[in-house]
C-alpha cells in the first residue's frame, strides 16, 4: 500500500511539470534604422522579409522539437550572418582600413553563462565563435588577433575577405570617406542582428551579432559584444538583444538595465523596454530599438528610429514579419 | 522695485543650492585578495598603506579644492597605476607572450558618458586614455592596436616595455606556464585598482584600471573595462568600481546591478552591494569586491575574498586605509 500511496503522492506531485510546458516564443531582429518606405521597393521587401522568416524557421523548429532557447538563438542568427542584407557576417560594414571587423555576443538565463568576440576578422559566423568562447574557454570576452587564434583552434569556419565584401557596403565605405568623418549616421550602422527565445523548459536566451560602424577606427567596440548593453539574459529577468547606435547604449546598460527594472521595479517587460528604448535613450539622443521576451512569454520590440527589420514567433504561434511601424 | 523683488526672488531660490554643499567621499582599492596576513611583512604593509595613503591624498585634495569627482577619481587612480605593487600600469601582470595588455574605464554619472580601452600597450596610465576616449571621441571602447593609435595621437604618455616588468609579475609568468595552465587563481590576478568620488556638487565617477590575469591569451577582456561589470556611475544610483574574477563579475553586470537594486529595487547602498558580493557572486562562485559611494555619500566596500586593498576618505572627513578583513 505505502509504495502505491508514494507513487501516486509521486506523480500528483510532477504532473504541474509535465503538463505545464511552456509554449516556445522566438523574436529576431535585423537592426534598427530601416531604409525608408520610398525606398523599399516590393523585390527588396520581399528579399528582407524571406530571410527573417527563414531565420525564424529555422530557430522555431528547434524549439519546437524540444531545443534549448540557446540553440534556436544560435540557428536564427547564423541565417542573418548568411544573408548579404543585414551588417553582420557577410554583408557586414568595412572598417576605415577596408576590412571587416565582426563582434558578437549571446547569454544564456538558465546558467548566466556568456560569450562574447571583439573585433574578429575571417570568421564566417561570429555568433558560434561567442559560443565557442562561453562553452569551451574559462573566459567571457576575447578580443582581435587573440579571438582570431581561438577561432582557428576550435576549427570554426573561416572565409577569405572577399566573402564578406557586398557592392553596397563598399559604397558606404566610399560615401564616409568622401565625407572625411567618422560616421555615426544610422544608415552607416544599420543591420545588426539578434534574436530571444524561450524554451519548451522555460530557458530564456539571447544573442546579438554585428558588423559595427562603416568606416570605423581604433579597434572601436559597440554595445553588441558586451554583455548587460547589447546581449542580456537572465530567468530571473527577461532576454534582450539591442541594435541602434551603440555608444549610447553602453551608456545607458540598455539590455541589463530593462531586465532590472522587470526584476527589481516590478514593471512589466513591456513597460521597462519602452521606457529604456523610448524614453531614457531618446533623451540621450541614442537611436535604435530592442527585441525582448520574458519567462511568461511575452514579448516587446520597441524602437525610436524609422523602423526595426524584426520578426516573432508568439506563444500562441501567431507569427510576424515587419520592417516600418505600423507594419504588423 | 520690480528689479531688486526679482533679485530677492533669485537669492532665496539659489540659498538651497549655494547653503547645501555636499561633502565629498572618496574611496579607492587596489584589489580584492590580497596576501595573506602570514606573508605580509610589516614592511611591505607599509608600502601597501603608503600608496593608498597617496592615492587618496591625491583625490581627496582635489574633491577639497572644489574638484570634480571625475578629477579625483583620476587622480587617486593614477598613484595606483604608477605604483609596482598593483596590477594596472607599471606593474602590471604578463600575458602569455611576455607582454602588458592593460585595460580601464571611466564613467561620469553627472552625464553618463564613458570611456574604455582593452588590451593596450605602452600606455602609462590606461585610466587618462579611458578618459580620452570620452572626452576626445565619439566612442566608448576602443581595443588593441586601435586603441594604441588613439593614445598616440592624443599625445599620452608612452613608455617602452620594460617600464612595466616588475620581477614579481615576471616571476608570476614563469610559474604559471611551468604549471601550463590558463591560470585563474586569485594570486595571479589581484590588484585591479580603481575609485569611486562624490564632489562637492553632488556628483558622482567612477573608474576602474588592470592588467588583467597572468598568462593571459587570445586577447581576453575582463571586467575591468566593461561599462556596467566593472565599472559604473549614475547620479541617480550610486558608483561602482570592480575588482575580482572578472568573468563573473561580467556574467553578473556587477556594477550595474548594485546601482539597479538602490534605484529600483529600493535597497540601501549597503545592502545592495553585500547582495551582490556576498551572495549572488558567491553562489555563482566569483570571487572578488566592490567599492561604493551614493549621493548621500553612503560608502560600501564588501568582499568575499581573503581581503581588499581598500581606502576611504568619507563624508565625515574620516579616513581609513585597510588590507584584510577586520583591519577597519
Amino acid at each position: 500500500m505505502l509504495p502505491r500511496l508514494l507513487l501516486c503522492l509521486a506523480l500528483i506531485a510532477t504532473a504541474p511539470f509535465a503538463m505545464a510546458e511552456t509554449r516556445p516564443v522566438l523574436v529576431v531582429h535585423g537592426g534598427a534604422g530601416t531604409i525608408s518606405r520610398a525606398q523599399l521597393t516590393p523585390e527588396l521587401r520581399a528579399k528582407y522579409e524571406a530571410d527573417l522568416d527563414a531565420s525564424l524557421d529555422a530557430g522555431y523548429a528547434l524549439l519546437e522539437a524540444g531545443g534549448t532557447a540557446m540553440d534556436a538563438v544560435m540557428a536564427a542568427i547564423v541565417v542573418l550572418e548568411d544573408s548579404p542584407l543585414f551588417n553582420a557576417g557577410r554583408g557586414a560594414v568595412f572598417t576605415h582600413a577596408g576590412h571587416h571587423e565582426l563582434d558578437a555576443s549571446v547569454m544564456d538565463g538558465a546558467t548566466s553563462n556568456a560569450g562574447a568576440v571583439g573585433g574578429v576578422r575571417y570568421v564566417k559566423n561570429p555568433i558560434l565563435l561567442a559560443r565557442r568562447v562561453m562553452d569551451a574557454s574559462p573566459h567571457v570576452m576575447l578580443s582581435g588577433q587573440g579571438a582570431q587564434e581561438f577561432a582557428i583552434e576550435q576549427g570554426l569556419e573561416l572565409k577569405a575577405p572577399a566573402y564578406f565584401h557586398t557592392p553596397r557596403r563598399r559604397q558606404q565605405l566610399k560615401d564616409a570617406q568622401a565625407r572625411q568623418a567618422a560616421v555615426l549616421d544610422l544608415q552607416y550602422r544599420a543591420g545588426t542582428v539578434g534574436a530571444v527565445a524561450l524554451d519548451k523548459v522555460g530557458n530564456l536566451a539571447a544573442g546579438t551579432s554585428t558588423g559595427g560602424m562603416t568606416n570605423k577606427r581604433y579597434g572601436r567596440i559597440g554595445d553588441s559584444p558586451i554583455i548587460g548593453a547589447g546581449t542580456w539574459a537572465s530567468n530571473d529577468g527577461c532576454a534582450v538583444s539591442a541594435t541602434g547606435h551603440g555608444e549610447y547604449f553602453i551608456r545607458a546598460a540598455v539590455a541589463h538595465d530593462i531586465c532590472a527594472r522587470v526584476e527589481y521595479g516590478g514593471m512589466s517587460l513591456a513597460e521597462a523596454a519602452d521606457h529604456v528604448v523610448m524614453k531614457k535613450l531618446v533623451s540621450m539622443g541614442g537611436d535604435g530599438g530592442v527585441i525582448a521576451v520574458d519567462r511568461q512569454g511575452n514579448v516587446a520590440m520597441p524602437f525610436n528610429s524609422n523602423g526595426m527589420y524584426r520578426g516573432a514567433v508568439r506563444a500562441d504561434g501567431s507569427r510576424i514579419v515587419a520592417i516600418h511601424r505600423g507594419d504588423e
